[in-house]
């Protein structure tokens, strides 16, 4: 690993860290039942899956970028990773993209039945809006301008309108700007958001809010047009589920509409226009390695 | 109809129209989809699938009965109603209780699809936050506190650990005390939230905040006693879906397990604890009302 993998890395284990911390038992302490022990090992065997934190890592550095203290970010981050784990719970359900493997290992509704993981998905959703609004750091005002952030992204105008237009594209042959619409909702808004929520926290302006947005909207696009690569290019070992099955599934990606080198050379425009919106800002070095590092994974 | 339920009456067309606005495509000005569309056609359906909103109306009554303007209250009162309308539509899903009529009509995906009820409520749920986070009427402080509230009512410690424990239930032969304990979490947190958020707008100190949690939890068992009742005595008119299910899914009940005059006496008895709660407080009429007229729906 370079230094920024190392630094991905130790922040991934930061985040872990709390994670843990949150969905345990004395986290709840007074309110212990039988259903709840079973969601607390629903919940957590999605959220132990791993992945690299990428969503809360944006959280934090947006907040170190604009002078914030990322400590006190900590749990609204790991609130940003509960949200995007109960989306992947969801996601994975029969009804839905019926995966049976997640980063490597059974999906959650192989492993706890199909109730258990629509629920343990509703529960991780709901203990966002907990953790945040409990958080003693953090002012009513800001818990509540983060709250309504997180929420806008993942609801109906937002992650849920691009699930709903993922599985209406299924029926179709969609086009780039039907698919990009897409992604703009389904991973775009809760990228944007994970970074909007550290700009709250450290106080940035709106000029600075614009500029993490275009950001995150790069990236998270960038991001998109990566994996459509990657599912035919890697292997199963390396993204942990079987690759090629946007090809199986007949579905429309980047790659089947534009091309394998031309979708390689949108990830990057993509990628410099992300790090274009923030280079200007001292301490943006972290978040403009991230961007690089997101794309290259095609290499 | 009497003057107690006009007035019930009237305040369910007032929170009706209310969640109507909300459920509106300019609620979501500028973030128009074709996914949103769906989405609030399917949110629509079941929250308009109508109940008499008692949630609600006990956020609004809590509010009014310890001085606070209930006007204030009607977004949070909303979102209650959300929460419990997506907790109906994912207990209707086929992972879960497989009902396929709800309310008179058939279940929300009977009319949209399993996928899209899954995403209906999982949107209604982070709705409730976006309205309250979002609520121009009252400070920070308090719309986290709301939050904090409804979040811990309904989440893996709540209702999500009700439901996961009535599905436990079914393949036992559950006793009386973990009936008593699974309906707490299930139907009783999500009723004593109701009423709570009305306390907190209003300002109520912990004496008042304890009273009406006792008579929201006592009103919230009394509740599901008489349902119990009504599953064998009623008609699937006046409920809206099957009776007698309960007896078919051989499901442990108060009926069951207590007989039917038996449980009649208990739901007395907790309407009774219910009302003893509160009968001190000047303008307890309306509460004290609502609490007879729930359980005088056995007769």
């Amino acid at each position: 690993m370079n230094d920024f993998e190392n630094y991905l890395f130790d922040a991934s284990q930061t985040i872990n860290k709390k994670l843990n911390d949150l969905l345990n038992l004395s986290y709840f302490c007074g309110r212990e039942s039988p259903g709840l022990e079973l969601m607390l090992e629903a919940m957590s065997y999605s959220v132990e899956g791993g992945g690299k934190r990428i969503r809360p890592f944006l959280t934090l550095e947006f907040c170190r970028m604009f002078g914030g203290n990322p400590v006190v970010a900590l749990l609204p981050a790991c609130a940003v990773e509960m949200v995007h784990t109960y989306s992947l719970i969801h996601d994975d359900l029969p009804c839905m993209d019926n995966d049976d493997m997640r980063r490597g290992k059974p999906s959650n509704h192989i492993k706890f039945g199909y109730a258990n993981a629509l629920l343990a998905g509703d529960a991780l959703l709901t203990l966002a809006f907990e953790i945040i609004s409990g958080d003693g750091n953090l002012t009513g005002e800001i818990k509540s301008d983060i709250i309504h952030e997180l929420a806008s992204a993942a609801g109906a105008s937002g992650m849920v309108a691009g699930q709903v237009m993922d599985l209406m594209n299924e029926k179709k042959k969609a086009d780039i700007e039907t698919i990009g619409f897409t992604d703009r909702l389904k991973t775009g808004k809760m990228i944007c958001a994970a970074g909007n929520i550290g700009c709250i926290i450290a106080g940035a302006g709106s000029k600075d809010l614009h500029n993490a947005h275009v950001y995150c909207e790069n990236i998270g696009l960038a991001f998109q047009v990566v994996d459509d690569i990657l599912d035919i290019t890697s292997t199963k070992d390396v993204l942990g589920k079987p690759v090629g099955s946007d090809i199986e599934n007949n579905k429309s990606t980047y790659v089947s509409l534009l091309g394998s080198d031309k979708s390689k050379i949108y990830a990057e425009e993509l990628t410099e226009n992300a790090v274009n919106a923030i280079s200007g800002y001292k301490n943006s070095h972290t978040l403009i390695q991230l961007a690089h590092y997101l794309c290259n994974r095609i290499y």
